[in-house]
């Protein structure tokens, strides 16, 4: 079923911040985006990462933007150092263009996908006439990320100094890390449902559902989760936690017919150990 | 004032879930339907359906559905049900098509519209590749009704088996039902500034203005409201509530310049009765 | 860099409401717009100004609509008075135009811009068939805006009789005041990182970073503030509240890593005086 031709005529930005939607400060850039680029389909990821959490946004990006159409422009504002020397950059990923503040947002990206090029958005013609101290999104993110949908794509090359993407800031909490047959790892979303996600991607436990026993432990909650399962509708009795397969790609704690967070008392960021036994 | 051609070319895709805006999941299955469907207008009706309150949601589409323009696509997640054995379907009711689980969500429709057929999305040529356990929005619902949006309408056949339209799953909740010159309903919406919205059509109470007295009680929490106002402005004085018209076409119970919810106490659901004398 | 000729055939409409997004009315608008006018590209402002808070939704209009495009079209929808006897009206001032009830809410618009014309929305031709008492955004604003935005432009004069500006409902609260040295104002907004926003324009106040001493007074809550901060980087110690620019054009009070509100008890509406000594 092929694409019609005109799908490569409308340029598709995606936008995450943590500007919440009780503001204009969106809106205000999606004025600005359709001043610059008025084809453009405009869609949000999220406004509601936890204020200045990078770490959370960085992981909602990254449980995203593999459903996004090629060539899509991400612009993502989560960027409590606005207005000091934190460097503002685009980067061209497999296929896709990351529009936002070099602070570790992008951590995910850099670890899962060929980069070919970073950015310093150094070139003031590709932003607002006046930049405020405190509003990249609206006064340089916006933009940019508008005329790099616009086009052409060499104009990529044209927003500022090329810098080597091995400079850029890491992300410093989050990523599950493998101690032996154990792994460390955090609660890096917290969804709607009150279902806790942690940071263990599935694909570093394949065993999950075939090992005989299972346990996530939380350390300083004193909380252990033992059962699994791997469809919601299977879940225990009402109120206990078990363990399944979050369609984010990682290990997820729900509770059934229940909130997970509030009845284990778990909040965002609690570390957690992953252990096995054959 | 014809149309212009080309709105015959931008299909639109109305979107309702109770997924809210928090995580990335709305802008996922946005993304997935802008890689099927580029020209599609996405709209959202509201991803603030109360989590997993089927009911709810059924009437926030009722109240919402005719408003859209002939052939837009409906694409309705409230899913409790999801990895179980509730089915996956499309509806095809008068001017346009509904797509998500047979669970009650279109109950509405179906008693209000002419249906010309039901689908079960069985054919997964139209699902994402991979099917999570937990997110059919986005690996079924949101590919299913971009393509139907994309068009032509005939893949509306293509996209599973035909079943019978009697045989979908019905609302248990919400219905209003007359008892004498009583009628037994629910409070099946608190809007945004605390106004009480019962299942009570207005076209089931014609008397509504005209008779010498109309009363709803609240059975449970010992609740009357006997007061009638056809326009907010018209509003005894504070914190006194009154029955109105609400624009969605059922009986509403407000307080003015107040939260009716919170001032006469009452939830979500709590059942009402209407009696009236002429 | 010119804009592409397609830029001047997909008009913009962006709204802004106290509708809130749990309901479906924002949605019902859209699709209300999208049957109107298919091509047009909407753009949410907000959807959460403070429930009928006038003063509050004119404020934030006022920090947004400098960066839209020409033509767009405001439908603006915070009406406290729908139903009663306020006027429905749109406005062409400068290079867009507005359209909502005339109650204030374009205040800011009036004392900034040129205002070619006010229109009071008397023709019902572009109206929906039934008007509610309660929800004017979907009967009246709605198609009106989208008739304006699908154009031609000479339909402004089509929707009703012309008015004279000089009549237009004048804000009540909100804006600033100069006596002496100093400038009585308000807390007009509080963002979503909780920092307090007055309505004291940053050019009213030019030395507001050069004098030797600023002082802002919340006389009811006896709080003071006197330091001062170009970048939120280079703020205080935390918990500590600071003056900054504002990136909407106005003075605003921050607490460095907190919740200005929260930490210095101020709520929306406070009142404030500005003092300066040279």
């Amino acid at each position: 079923m092929a694409q019609p031709t005109i799908s490569f005529t409308r340029p598709v930005i995606a936008l995450m911040t943590d500007f919440g939607l009780g503001d204009g400060n969106v809106g205000v850039m999606k004025g600005v985006i359709a001043g610059i680029a008025p084809d453009a389909h405009i869609i949000d990821i999220t406004h509601d990462v936890a204020p200045q959490n990078v770490p959370s946004g960085a992981w909602i990006l990254a449980t995203a933007y593999r459903y996004f159409p090629k060539n899509t422009v991400y612009i993502c504002v989560v960027d409590p150092g606005v207005g000091s020397t934190r460097r503002a950059i685009a980067l061209h990923a497999r296929d896709w263009f990351f529009v936002g503040p070099d602070n570790g947002l992008f951590s995910y990206i850099l670890a899962e996908q060929p980069v070919h090029a970073a950015i310093l958005l150094s070139n003031s013609t590709y932003h607002l006439p006046h930049i405020s101290s405190t509003f990249h999104g609206r006064d340089i993110f916006a933009p940019v990320g508008a005329y790099l949908a616009r086009g052409p794509a060499e104009i990529f090359y044209e927003l500022g100094t090329p810098i080597d993407p091995s400079t850029l800031q890491p992300l410093e909490v989050g990523l599950a890390t493998r101690r032996g047959t154990a792994v460390d790892a955090y609660i890096v979303h917290i969804d709607n449902f009150g279902n806790l996600v942690t940071s263990i991607p599935l694909s570093m436990v394949p065993e999950l559902f075939t090992v005989s026993q299972v346990r996530i432990i939380f350390p300083r909650e004193g909380v252990v989760v033992e059962q699994r399962r791997r469809f919601f509708a299977d879940g225990p009795a009402d109120e206990q936690a078990f363990i399944y397969s979050d369609s984010s790609g990682y290990v997820g704690i729900a509770v059934r017919n229940g909130n997970a967070a509030k009845t284990l008392g778990i909040d965002y960021g609690a570390s957690v150990t992953y252990v096995t036994s054959a």
